[in-house]
């Protein structure tokens, strides 16, 4: 039976990606060894860690003065690395969801910290739209995609100060204005390869402006030096991220992504939204994430979660489940899922209907 | 033509690995679904999460009261975090190379610290034998095997004070007494799987005894009590790592892998100090790594390095080249590495001789 990858991460990847990279674990780029056993600095592994930090760059056409590296780690390091290189006094956040909190709660720890808005009071189920960033602020912290509350900014805010952006669940979904931000990191595990490795794209000169010591493997301008090489990276994780990056050139780049993920999220939204026995978690359909599509049981059909989940599972959809604090279900629709995976959840959301709705 | 892997790291693996990783690239226990793209929260991998950390107590016969963590960001990571956990007032470090001053010098960060000896007066080709350890540190942090001057500590220490031990590159390699550390890491790239994966064993006692606040992603009693699954791990390099684990439980545990790794050693020092062109980089031959056999020409056949690096290479022979602070050549016999390889290397350095000499 055809599987339908919903998880919300590690998450789907490209077929392109899993065939070049079973095929480099057993033979990596001509050498006769696996791509798990070949030096970092090998030539053979240097030229994945350029070409890769290359298409970042051109797909996300990042402007002049900026750095890519591939740190490992995930975003949960990255909410302590970067207060402790960018946030010199006081720094803002935009409070969205449990990881925008795990976040703002580091940043606490190295200087002052402001919340210019939060959407708690209704479960993180919307974006805050009306608020003022101080203008004395080092930046302003933004999770663009709420993986569990199924929320997304799906443009680039405009705000008087700098931003840094934790954009693991959207990256590389929608082009995007990088010159507003001095600093963007995701985790690979959603769109773009295996776990392991932790997108950084930072602004040069935004850096060297604290009055603190930075330990020598929190410290970007380090990384920039070594040329993301300053320790052993997660080499099968890059690999595994320039295949996706390839493959999301071949595909048409950043613009035929944002085409794909939103026909993707309006055909789910749709049969959400027609669907007697399904509604959305989030009411405003412009805070709809296209990435991770949350929904409920409406209160009327609440008795029939255990069975759909089952009826879903034996449709081969996998995944599915919503994260805890949210409950139901959330389809998490990353650049690698096919529009047939939706169509099939979509049919399989129908045939429900018509036997208990 | 046949290849031997001597990478120094990331470096060789066994066939076992590479065979069962590059299939669950594609099928991950039957999902239908890669390894790179299952949750770290699904059944599936929680399974290989629980086997690995399993595998580790079993194999290293781990007394009851430690955590085995699967953690990422490398040995670089730990040279910050195990001081920030550990290190209260004061702790003593053993410098027995450049990694180990790296250690070092990410302790002084967090607390007072005493360099209890030091092999820099002779490029560290040496392991300090006559220190004293005073009894009032929290730890001894000791490097066991020096990768890039190819010295180990082939025995665990008798000091009066519990150790904290980067073991990178000959965890796993030998039997040890874990009762001995209160810590011990590793990153994965050497004996245990791709790397990714920094293995970490801590005694649980030895925690929260450190008067300052701990960044959340910094804190051992975090990962803990999260086992592990804090924040994503890195999935495939955790797979990897318990295929090596499963592999060295068949094939005899850790009292073999030692027999096996006395041999190859044993085979390759004895050529070189046989043959009139080479000499090893170590004299005390007590102190000779059996992960990592550095080894120069003697000076009277200084001129032949370029010659004989070209004439092994091709031969097959990779990664031999010795790190720039040594130069010469490094031979790395990590578990995974067959005794054909030696013996292959052996025979090119007597055929050399034969040419050359």
């Amino acid at each position: 039976m055809k599987k339908h990858n919903f998880y919300a991460g590690p998450s789907i990847l490209p077929e392109f990606t899993k065939q070049k990279t079973a095929e480099a674990i057993i033979d990596f780029a001509g050498t006769g060894l696996s791509v798990m056993e070949v030096s970092h600095r090998s030539k053979e592994f240097v030229a994945v860690m350029e070409e890769a930090q290359a298409l970042v760059k051109e797909l996300m056409n990042v402007p002049e003065g900026y750095s890519v590296l591939f740190l490992q780690g995930g975003a949960s390091l990255q909410f302590l690395m970067a207060p402790y290189n960018l946030l010199n006094t006081k720094a803002a956040y935009l409070n969205t969801g449990v990881w925008a909190g795990k976040a703002l709660k580091e940043a606490k720890l190295l200087g002052e910290v402001v919340e210019v808005a939060s959407s708690k009071d209704a479960n993180f189920n919307y974006i805050p739209k009306k608020f003022s960033v101080p203008t004395d602020v080092d930046y302003l912290h933004v999770t663009t995609n709420n993986t569990i509350f199924g929320t997304e900014m799906l443009e680039d805010l405009d705000v008087p100060v700098p931003m840094v952006a934790d954009m693991s669940s959207d990256v590389l979904s929608r082009p995007m204005d990088v010159s507003k931000y001095n600093m963007i990191y995701a985790g690979a595990q959603k769109n773009l390869g295996p776990s392991g490795a932790t997108l950084v794209v930072v602004k040069n000169d935004a850096l060297g402006k604290v009055n603190r010591v930075i330990p020598t493997i929190l410290d970007y301008k380090i990384h920039i030096d070594n040329e993301s090489m300053f320790n052993t990276p997660a080499t099968v994780s890059v690999f595994g991220c320039l295949q996706t990056l390839r493959w999301i050139k071949a595909e048409g780049g950043l613009v035929e992504m944002e085409r794909r993920n939103i026909e993707k999220a309006d055909v789910l939204y749709a049969e959400i939204d027609r669907n007697k026995m399904f509604q959305s978690t989030v009411p405003d359909k412009n805070d709809r994430s296209r990435m991770n599509v949350c929904f409920v049981m409406t209160p009327e059909y609440a008795q029939f979660e255990k069975e759909f989940d089952a009826f879903a599972t034996a449709q081969g959809m996998i995944g599915l489940k919503g994260h805890r604090s949210v409950g139901g279900f959330r389809a998490s629709l990353y650049n690698a899922m096919p529009l047939d995976s939706v169509k099939a959840l979509v049919k399989t959301m129908k045939e429900f209907e018509q036997l208990k709705g």
